[in-house]
């Protein structure tokens, strides 16, 4: 059993976007294992476990993530993960991956994926909602899926939003006020709201929005008059009800299930496709199991740092 | 963050049931959280993941636990396990734990703190069903919890049966044959089983079962006729509804949830008693999450072996 202290160095973005697609595509061909995730609540924040097995990649494991809010305060991330990997004949761990940024990418590249499929023009201006950890990580990873001409971002903080343009060279990136951000061809929200951030008067026909920030239940980041004029697929429909952007709408009563167009996979494999250019599309992300598994997978290609006892 | 290769080692069984004594105590107040736990189906096995939270310790995390019975040929043991615990206030890993032998300690001291407060007579006959790692813990425990006056063993292979014997000094220990090993104070099933092993005739009133061996649906040990004769106690009723003892006489309509009596942490808190000492009592273990982590707790009051970097 080996331990991965950093096993996202040096891993090349448009393979984990492959790999993201093609996790996504066994999902939508319902080739894989994936319980919903299980969410066990702490004073200051959560934590998640979320096992899989994805058969085609002979991989099987789990991820348990952390949620703390509060950790930046103590110099932490606020999420966390590791990743334990099983062997499928024997049930023995093979490894234990320190997961944190590969948690990053995953997300980043799920998407990427979704631009690739869901992106109403090309080249295309890109509005980032937030400007933390996972923004960084939607900008690299769609960078690598399609053509960006220009990235706005808008940060509660605007130095949160100068300094979040400065990760990345050779691409012109500027801080910008929330409808400037949302005129942009694609929309990236990344933000932990529990109130709609976006309003539905800032959004034009053909827009695409990934909407990654709401993954627990009470989260969301768009006006939920949005959601009825768009088409919106999801990750994983029982997850995406539980706790994505869909969530609170759903309790509301604003939103249901029936309305889904589709998940990211069926998209992938072409069983479901959008109707048109010119309407509103939407990737509610909650993050995946089996995105931690084809990550890890990758990762796992390089030796780990230390060799563990086992058993 | 710390790795247990071998956090076993040196416990002292006494304080181990004590420990799990206390966090059935606190299941039984409804203190704890506990997700059922998630199964993921291999070929040749399946994995479970067992996430929970006891406040009253500190203590958050969650175990990973295989069963892949065709191991024993590959010379890994058939349940291998690793246990990770997050900090409650920021949800830093601090330790990961080979759990394997954990497992067997915290399953015995659950038989033990049932055969506490169920033993029929003291001294007490225990017959044993079954000669594997969990059968050898039960022993262990429970005689440090209840005066034994002998053991009675039953395998399918009478010499694992000679063999288990070896495994205790000063304890008189002998193979028998089903029907004697039923005729003892207090029965401990820890096999398999898909079918009945224990028949209804051989059990008499009075006697106390711990019911072990179940832990999966379809799984079953006793003649489900016993079951309307008996007070029957489960350490969780969704877990024992759904993978437990009771798991496959429900599915065939010969028992219901509303039929158990109680569970053992209000029978430790005494929310719960049993009639009479002449009735035949079942205590259904699936195996908590709860007890992982209080056996972990112990565990960790020693160091780990190696600090792994993280984050």
């Amino acid at each position: 059993m080996w331990y991965f202290s950093n096993p996202a160095s040096g891993l090349d973005i448009s393979e984990v976007n492959d790999a993201i697609e093609e996790a996504f595509a066994e999902h939508g061909r319902g080739n894989v294992q994936m319980p919903p995730k299980v969410y066990v609540h702490l004073d200051k924040g959560d934590f998640r476990t979320m096992p899989a097995y994805i058969p085609s990649l002979d991989i099987a494991g789990m991820k348990i993530v952390n949620v703390h809010p509060g950790n930046r305060q103590s110099g932490l991330p606020t999420v966390m993960a590791l990743t334990i990997i099983l062997d499928i004949d024997t049930g023995l761990p093979l490894a234990i991956l320190n997961s944190t940024d590969l948690t990053d990418l995953r997300t980043g590249a799920a998407g990427a994926v979704a631009a690739r499929y869901l992106a109403p023009a090309s080249p295309a201006t890109l509005g980032i909602v937030g400007s933390g950890r996972q923004a960084i990580a939607q900008v690299n990873a769609i960078c690598h899926e399609i053509d960006v001409e220009s990235v706005r971002v808008w940060s509660r903080d605007e130095k949160n939003a100068v300094s979040f343009c400065k990760n990345f060279s050779g691409i012109d990136c500027n801080p910008a006020n929330l409808p400037r951000v949302c005129s942009a061809d694609i929309i990236v929200t990344t933000t932990p709201s529990r109130k709609p951030l976006i309003k539905d008067e800032w959004v034009t026909e053909g827009t695409h929005i990934n909407a990654i920030g709401a993954d627990a239940p009470g989260k969301q980041e768009l006006d939920p008059a949005i959601l009825p004029r768009a088409e919106v697929f999801v990750d994983d429909p029982a997850q995406a009800v539980h706790s994505g952007e869909i969530n609170v709408p759903i309790s509301l009563g604003l939103f249901s299930p029936e309305q889904i167009k589709g998940t990211l996979g069926e998209l992938v494999i072409g069983k479901k496709k959008r109707n048109a250019r010119d309407e509103i599309t939407i990737f509610d992300s909650t993050g995946l199991a089996i995105q931690d598994l084809a990550i890890a997978e990758i990762a796992m290609r390089k030796m780990g740092d230390i060799e563990l006892k086992f058993p």
